[in-house]
């Protein structure tokens, strides 16, 4: 029973209330990341999910209805029907498009409305309705859809390492939460997206969170401190690690975050080369968010590579979660959306720093009425070459 | 992978915010609409739910107790004890009233305070106090309350359909949701009052939603389209549904909506002749509704007739609701409380303006200090004519 | 079925709508009541639950992480780490506090921080960095935490009643609900704290609620009406009820409620002699609470005593709560914070009318910048006797 003076410094009583910063983290229509987000073309979902069963998906804090028509075009609506609001879900697909379960108007999917068979002669103003959707396209197993203003909308681009597949590999398309501490058997991660995003310019936490603490996650080259070196690049930024091996190789490990929301992280094993993959942090509301991979991989792997040393976190209790913690727990634990007013940001987190300051730089940007960088509208011009990878130092380099 | 130029009208992207009309659709204390409805008794619930065991209800946004004291006279009481709130649930029910359980204040259905058993001599001031009650009558098998205010107390009506009962004949009460797309299982639907009220004036959804979409879930001839006449009539509106049916009979369907709730709908079999009951949308609370019904019946019938067609709702997984729906789907995913703002009216739609417009109306006139349509005060002419029901024209008719 | 003309007072209709008094019973940060609280040493939770590994624990509104580090010191810090805002509640618990699992920064039971792991030498700039923190001591078996001004902070005081504990006893802690009418198998009661609190000053619900209503739960004695004389102390308030008995004994019942939220209530089954234990209201948050007890027991005793004649709560169906309510049902449907405005208070609501005033006056003094009743900064003088207990009169008194 201690009875002994306390130090009176830094108690929790009187701390001033925590915020988080709705600029860089709220992605609803109207604000201001919500309409940097909308200038850029987003992975919705695998192009297997749109059938002529409707399904609903929420993306940028929107609900809306996915369907494909039975002329195999995929339509992506607003889910209240125009007429009298019953839900597009209860709809049944046709050849032209969706028609409303509760009096019959059909819609295509750029919202036409075909048909209104309670009216004379099928509705004799049904062009002055229009059921609100957004326009897609397909890529790579992917729906990919432009919810921003007409006026602005880009080239959809291409990514190199996504083209050419060779002879025996094939494109595998993923929502997995794997590659967030998740899981294949889980989609949804419940925290802002950009917790998951600027864990990506966060290289120190993979020696403690991946392998002193719950240990090796990856690989134990991954525990030794790098030297790091992040830089600004023209539509994002990137940073490249360098480690001095146990057995005298050296190794630099770049690492990119690309707007709005993309992630290139090389290969967690170490395995030499250019990543084979990319990955979106795509927000499905200001508080949760779906990843999105598109990897080349052999023909016969149907899932995302995992490290043998992560345990499957759904089959983990919780007490195991807390015991053994990854990714998820690092970044979920922040709240829903965490509070950079309550934060120390150190040396070690320059990444982070630096990302948020260019997040910010390209939202104040489209508020001033400019496209944001990695908008590309020029057809020939839409190839993105990426520079991600693990890549080992020649000896005459040392 | 289509490239090709999209089509950019309409998109999703700015369009307004959805809002809901307040006036029409909001029933708490004190709304416009909540102190129209107060203006006529409602039934509360079946008379054999008042009992012993004191039962918790809500209607029009207010929690309340129901009991029946041992003289057999039921009361419908404010929850929390007008002494130091606890709930009247946890009551005990005596010959004069409901005792609270925690000092033992004894209540009658009309709210005085019987006896305080703490206070010297029961209570010298028990006088003063007054627990909140509203008056209930008895009448077809149910209790109903009046909720407004006691100077503008209406006579609580007759209707003819529902007097006389022949021998072999009884009347039949239920909350079941059948008639709303549920099942005698379900007697909650959660979506506003108006959302199921209005679809009583629309005739054209039967040949779309019950019949062409989801198979036929009434009978084959609900599925021809009619020709309908709407009127306003004193209390309300009816419409006329004229069909020349396949083997040359004529019909002419009429359907009642009456202030502030009433439906009286025709048998969707089409068997000849008038309505057998009627049928109250009566409020639980901004976004639910609890059906009620009187129907003469055989002796020998205990639950609304259902058409052999249609599958028991809680019986249907989310996939074949989904693939078969009805008025449930239809108007609950209109959303808690759908949003005018949002919709197009058609032609078709005629009997849903002018119900909202004459509902409107009523709502203002009792705001500006009258008595809404259909409220009676005159005990001597009490007794509600209905005119609703299935009706074959002669040949010498046509 | 009664057309009889109704009594028209008082009904429901047109009341005005209810408040809780936030004065008195809100709890957070910041609030009137919660700096109330905060000037007294708060019985956390046992001992025994602080741990290695870390716990999550929620009082007066607030959110904390529990542990032990491995030198036995226990600590309280907020859950969101300095750094970047994960839980501590993933952290891992060394010698000298506890470490983030994100980045690995260690923290002390003061919020120290001693290492951060991924910065240049651990940390160059460490000392300007403080995990929130709450002072603690240990004491009765329970752990207690200051959460006010640190300039403020009280002597922890000790209680006669629980010092030198005899050969062949020991002191009993617990977190039962058993006597807010709950068991052993619940410690969370969702309502209000005051709620509970002035409960302890209102001898006349015992005559009722736990004999006449639900059949004996204590022992028949209590069942008679007692005479009560109620007085302010000065750090709170008693009450002495005098019941002459069925055998000719007279006795007096001393109960007491000291500030903030302690309760001492006597033996409910009336064995002789002064009250055994000391009771805390622990508010979690302002609608809920959390019971603590501290009582001298034989040593064979690991329960709170209970009245054989109390059914285990949590083995009750919703049906016999109904039928038998005891405290819990009385308190909890007053709901989570009662509202004092709908009241009417009576002669023998007097414990809580004064209960109630003496607690305002004490928050209004706290927010005029003095020290409460009952805070005691001389450690010489920081031992409180009690006066509450059961005490029979001798033939010669009477």
């Amino acid at each position: 029973m201690q009875e002994a003076p306390i130090a009176f410094h830094g108690v929790a009583y009187g701390r001033p209330k925590p915020h988080h910063n709705a600029e860089l983290t709220e992605v609803g229509p109207g604000t201001p990341c919500g309409e940097f987000m909308r200038r850029y073309w987003q992975p919705l979902t695998l192009s297997a999910r749109a059938t002529t069963t409707p399904s609903q998906i929420r993306i940028l804090g929107e609900d809306l209805i996915l369907f494909r028509d039975r002329s195999g075009r995929p339509g992506l609506l607003y889910p209240r029907c125009a007429h009298r609001g019953s839900s597009l879900f209860y709809g049944r697909v046709e050849a032209e498009g969706i028609r409303c379960c509760y009096h019959g108007w059909l819609f295509s999917v750029e919202g036409e409305c075909l048909d209104q068979p309670c009216e004379p002669c099928g509705g004799l103003h049904k062009d002055r309705v229009r059921q609100p959707w957004y326009p897609l396209q397909e890529r790579y197993g992917l729906i990919w859809v432009y919810m921003g203003p007409p006026a602005r909308m880009p080239v959809l681009p291409r990514w190199d390492v996504l083209e050419d597949v060779p002879e025996g590999q094939k494109l595998l398309v993923s929502h997995s939460s794997l590659y967030a501490g998740g899981d294949d058997d889980v989609e949804i991660v419940p925290c802002n997206w950009l917790q998951e995003w600027e864990n990506v310019m966060d290289p120190f936490h993979i020696p403690i969170l991946h392998t002193s603490f719950s240990g090796v996650q990856f690989v134990p080259e991954m525990g030794v401190m790098p030297e790091v070196n992040w830089e600004y690049a023209d539509a994002g930024m990137r940073y490249t690690a360098y480690r001095k091996l146990d057995d005298g190789r050296e190794m630099d490990r770049v690492t990119q975050a690309l707007f709005p929301h993309v992630r290139i992280v090389p290969n967690v094993q170490l395995a030499e080369g250019p990543s084979s993959g990319i990955g979106w942090v795509v927000p499905v509301d200001d508080t949760s968010l779906r990843l999105c991979f598109v990897m080349k991989v052999p023909q016969d792997v149907d899932r995302l590579p995992r490290s043998p040393n992560l345990r499957p976190w759904s089959q983990m209790t919780p007490e195991e979660r807390q015991a053994f913690p990854g990714d998820w727990e690092a970044q979920v634990s922040q709240g829903p959306i965490t509070f950079h007013s309550e934060e120390n940001l150190a040396g070690s987190d320059r990444g982070v720093s630096m990302l948020r300051r260019t997040l910010g730089q390209q939202i104040r940007a489209v508020q001033a009425g400019q496209d944001p960088a990695g908008t590309i509208f020029d057809p020939d011009h839409a190839l993105i070459r990426i520079e991600a990878g693990n890549f080992f130092r020649k000896p005459s380099q040392g």
